[in-house]
């Protein structure tokens, strides 16, 4: 190796871009690949997804203001999600973890509470996983199986042109809880005679620590009869992930700022800690609700759900990423997201 | 929490079975879960199976002398050793990489090289992952998915008493490549003007560093007309293994010394290192050979095949589990094996 390329010059999405770009398809049940929420293998009359996570201490959750028994459920969460982004029903989960010394027996049965009632919400089995010690810290690697009817997933690289840019429920939230939790630890930290101040947040606290993979949305949108013409949840922000719509797809796009779902608490709190609400909801991370395009004639559908939001439009490719504020002005739409190679 | 009991108390299999103990079954679809090689979910006509293994830097493999290339290799080769050992045939995996700074791009590729050509070699398609920073050294988790033909997956607790007891290849090598390894390793921290001395020792560095799954075992019964009543894969030795068989089926086993297969280049590096090889096959870990246990009446049908022998049988449960030693004394079989638990 005569030449260091810093994998931060080259970030997630370039780095996976990198390392897959060669891959070639042996099996014919291999229908999707690297690349979406999940991978689609087919199976005989119902295809299988499979999505996979891995979540390390110190980058992926912080234990000092993390209960064991929220981040079991998040873990499983955050990959119940990523089938649902699919179209699908997630079936089955595996977890791996590795341990330090740390960590009692008590310590991991609260964090398979969690992991259990997660799985007891959405009717999901844990079949198998991998247990070993880590040098330092918790690491927990999820994958999550689900199904989906015949060629019924939904991937990110399908928007057109026209359709409409929909968001469930509200953003923002879990990235004004990390805020919180970040600047009360700090407060700690310095002094640890304050205890922690959460007193009208449980609101934000609870969307970041204890987050729903949106089951009900796709309930919802497979009895109103809409296929979304392409989707993906909501875990680096609305930008970040309107661009990957956009950029996969091949299309542009208009946001309004003022159509961007942000919940009364969200907006409190980030008044309160001096933040825009609307960057809040657009580079804040880990609400995993879930954003999808319809096609225009769907929208009477889905404008009495008061959980969904239609956000903007898809345009042509040279139209560009546009939000367009209040006040009626285009701007780029750029994506300042979490970036994993980035330390939070 | 009042009481603290340490992981290390309760063992990798024991955390297991306390952790995993109260699992309910929500999907008809999930035919097998916790606590075989692979998980087995039915996918109308066919059978899916996923296995999953966390390998830690530190813990599971050392980079001092562990090319990145064949780290690849080996992370996907184990993997797909889990679902031979189900009797059935990977078709894809999914990666999950959690890497520091330390890594370049350039390193990560070569990683990818390797897990590029075991996909390759074993007609498997790479269709996800996930990848994240790591605050210190290298984790991959490695899900691996397969297909069985109804109900023709082979559990571990299905041996019977009577059984014959069989191992593939030969056995304790990758522990004497560690063993030569972590010496060589400590003569050059010691003095680095030293270089490694691995002349004549390729055998047993292959062993470790590039292990096979056995696909062409799985191929051999299949021809061959054998269905194993119970199998696995050798990754902590064949003491270990056995009694995993014998505690699992509630019989007893009869292994004799003189049957365990040692090649003449592992019995070589067990002198020299002053170990005696039979309890390095017994004991040490990683060979990735298939163990299984089949009817007597299929005797004839492997006698010929070099690759495969036969070590004892199984008895009832009330006989215990025993070791033959060459000179025809009974010991109790006792398994040492790599405890993933304890510092290397």
């Amino acid at each position: 190796m005569n030449h260091r390329t810093e994998v931060s010059s080259l970030g997630e999405f370039g780095l996976i871009e990198h390392l897959t770009k060669n891959i070639e398809i042996h099996n014919a049940s291999t229908i999707l690949g690297v690349g979406d929420d999940a991978a689609v293998i087919d199976h005989f009359g119902k295809q299988t997804l499979i999505s996979t996570d891995l979540l390390i201490e110190g980058i992926h959750f912080d234990l000092t203001y993390t209960p064991l028994k929220h981040l079991g459920y998040k873990a499983v969460m955050v990959n119940l999600s990523d089938i649902y982004a699919m179209n699908g029903t997630p079936t089955q989960i595996t977890i791996s973890l590795g341990i330090s010394n740390r960590f009692s027996v008590e310590a991991l049965t609260e964090l398979y509470e969690g992991i259990y009632i997660a799985c007891n919400k959405h009717g999901v089995d844990l079949v198998g996983g991998d247990t070993s010690s880590s040098g330092k810290g918790l690491i927990i690697s999820v994958t999550a199986i689900g199904e989906v009817a015949p060629d019924k997933f939904v991937k990110r690289n399908t928007a057109e042109a026209g359709n409409l840019i929909c968001v469930s429920g509200d953003c923002g939230g879990a990235f004004l809880g990390l805020t919180l939790m970040e600047r009360e630890k700090k407060i700690f930290l310095e002094n640890n005679a304050i205890q922690p101040n959460l007193e009208n947040e449980s609101y934000i606290v609870g969307r970041l620590l204890k987050p729903e993979a949106r089951k009900e949305v796709i309930d919802f949108l497979q009895e109103a009869g809409i296929t979304p013409t392409a989707m993906m949840d909501v875990s680096d922000g609305i930008s970040s992930e309107v661009l990957h719509l956009c950029n996969q797809s091949g299309v542009g796009c208009r946001v309004y700022e003022d159509k961007i779902p942000i919940s009364e608490d969200s907006r409190k709190a980030a008044y309160k800690f001096g933040l825009d609400p609307t960057i809040c909801a657009l580079n804040g991370g880990e609400d995993y609700e879930l954003i999808f395009t319809i096609r225009q004639e769907d929208h009477d559908k889905i404008v009495l759900n008061e959980e969904i939001s239609v956000i903007g439009y898809m345009t042509t490719l040279e139209e560009g990423c546009k939000l367009i504020s209040r006040g009626g002005n285009d701007y780029p739409l750029t994506a300042q997201g979490w970036n994993a190679f980035q330390t939070r």
